[in-house]
């Protein structure tokens, strides 16, 4: 049983009427819905109570999943160090659309994670770029989302470890949409389609998608603690 | 002085009107004028006299820039084969557009090189990825080519050590347009623009990024061979 | 259940008495029987009837492991090349120790795979650089090995996608020894420990490393074919 | 000419006999007068003065050398995330020795790049694994130091973009020594030898190795600010 932890920090769908009428539970309840299963539990935590992503709790979620977008400075710091120490002991985690600025992937990926953005309603598409790869496991040449925020390169992150999707968008923009890391024992990804306006969490392809990442990021081993060891004596003696 | 030699099959624009118009004297020529330079000095070599392609003429050659289309069969083996040795000797090697399927390019690669493509006259969106890149400097945010052949993912290249252009065309489609590698001690650039019935080498931007991308293949270190070395005894005795 | 196919030339443990002694059977049958279990099945070829390698057996193999040392160009060139598209198409491939030279491995990374050696009955020490990846499962720090053929850099492969094992030996050289490669839809690994006058192949550490290896290069996709695709029309038309 | 600041923390060679009859006047004099020259000038900074690293001086830094070892806490927090940003907007940095747990080199990582240490005045080979890189230039298969601190893996950074030397000790342990990273618009080179008891900084291929890395790591491209751009309208509107 993969233990899946989502924090949503649910803010656009208790303010925004557009949010509210595509996740009226919030995104983390769609997310919820629609990942549970056989070998899949899942949790949530929101902005709210954020204080409940403790160490302990971290130690028992197998895979984090994170969406934020315009709260991301009311998450205390603890917490992201707390989530970026848990992610370098073993934890997955994945980073959904604009939590690609929120504190601990920043933490994570030691760059600022900027892009250029705009919303005009565009569609997108998002490329397959290595069919073999298990997220993409399931998924056509291509998926295509009625709208989403246009996110456009350069994106401002480490190269990563493996692209497995590229998305391009109505107006011609293109962005590395689907990026694989890994930071000491943990699996990160990072997937930018799931703008709050949009139902792009209803999208059975990114479900889809979402859940083989789940699959992917879940730890075959996990440290328990980060520190640099001394070893007194040469090896043999 | 940074030696460069382009190769050119130099078939479509002999029988060809429209690729006859745009490239009268061959692609080679047009690249051959718009690369020389006080530090860049061309030659130019077509299929008709491709035994040239000698190993000592390699070895003197700094750049090779290869243009091939569908007579890729036509390349000997063994010429092939001589200019994998050089790149891995240390020689730097620029593939452009069609050359992802030729035999240099695929024995360096190790892979089929394959992609899907259409041709409608789509207009493709050129971005930089890497603003900091060498290949990258003096270019804007994107070039716009009116029109292109269209190039789409999956492209099954090994992942590049370093991707610094995507494309977006006006289909939808994406490609990793610019892509590096190294090889022994041969720096590769494979970059996607140059159909043979648009007249994209007289592009200024595009003519820019093919120079940078000479500056930066050009070699500090080339191997006289390349062989395994027995050392017969342990270090120190 | 995993179907697993080891090759192996098997000339040394017939010509040779120190191999003889150690691998009486021949080394593939060594692995063959470490390797078989609840969900690995393992059959073997050997160079006397290398032409079994058909398209239609290695389309049934899920991982190939491939020993050879002094009979590389006995290999047919139609065998590699069968080998390198089966690869392509995502069956696994773990290349061990000499098979560095092996035909089909340097096909695939297109580099000479050359490194430096001598044979003075150096132990061997072989480092995990990454905990958490699924090869190194279930291994100590080190693998000591009291005596091993000395392998040492520059390796002349392309850099690895993840490099999970450095050795050191006892004259102080350096290895990359063991290094994960992708190559379309297949996974590789080339491991270097195994020189036939030592029983490396009967030291259950090395036993796990190829074990977790295989489970790790099984395909979870594969390719029919290696073709490039036109796409008569735009999207959507 | 190149502007390379040195940071050194300066507190062992004023404590530590050992330390100071090596280093007399600190590892930056020594790095100093080793570094200038035609083409490089240099500055340096110690913990004293920490705070002369404003975001002024960083600017009209080009590549920043950072040594520092039991007083990596004492260097505030803003300093470290100004160096951070530095380096995201261009600047180069060299990281030596213990300099993998300095706050900049942790901040950029995002990792603990924690490592096994020992301190038993072992030799250490340090191997060129790529002989074509532009940091190797003028370096043999190896350099020898007669004693150094044994630093052994799993170091826990990030994988690098280019492994360019692995060491071995006298006891058997292996590290990644040279490695090269980019952040953003910045090239970062972290390199394990210099403790400071032992005259590694008077060995001319360490200074060598260190040279080529300033020039390696001099920026060609920076950004003013590190900003996300909203882009208000669609592509040629």
């Amino acid at each position: 049983m993969i233990r899946v932890t989502i924090y949503n920090e649910f803010y656009h769908e208790r303010k925004d009427n557009l949010a509210h009428d595509i996740y009226p539970e919030g995104i983390h309840t769609t997310l919820k819905k629609a990942l549970e299963g056989q070998d899949i539990s899942v949790d949530t935590v929101t902005l709210d109570d954020i204080d409940e992503l403790t160490c302990e709790r971290l130690a028992k979620t197998d895979v984090l999943i994170w969406w934020g977008h315009c709260k991301h400075n009311d998450v205390p710091d603890e917490v992201a160090v707390r989530v970026q120490q848990a992610v370098l002991k073993g934890m997955g985690a994945i980073f959904l659309h604009s939590a690609h600025h929120s504190k601990p992937f920043k933490l994570l990926m030691g760059t600022p994670c900027n892009l250029c953005w705009r919303e005009n309603g565009d569609y997108e598409l998002l490329w397959v770029c290595d069919p073999s790869h298990p997220i993409a496991q399931g998924i056509d040449r291509f998926v295509k989302l009625d709208h989403e925020e246009v996110y456009s390169e350069p994106f401002t992150v480490p190269d990563p470890d493996k692209l497995v999707f590229i998305s391009s968008f109505q107006g011609g923009e293109v962005f590395r949409a689907g990026c694989c890391y890994q930071r000491q024992n943990g699996k990160i990804f990072y997937f930018q389609p799931g703008h709050e306006t949009y139902p792009t969490y209803h999208n059975k392809d990114i479900i889809r998608i979402i859940k083989n990442a789940v699959y992917w990021a879940a730890p075959i081993f996990r440290a328990d603690k980060l520190e640099a060891v001394e070893v007194k004596k040469p090896l043999g003696e």
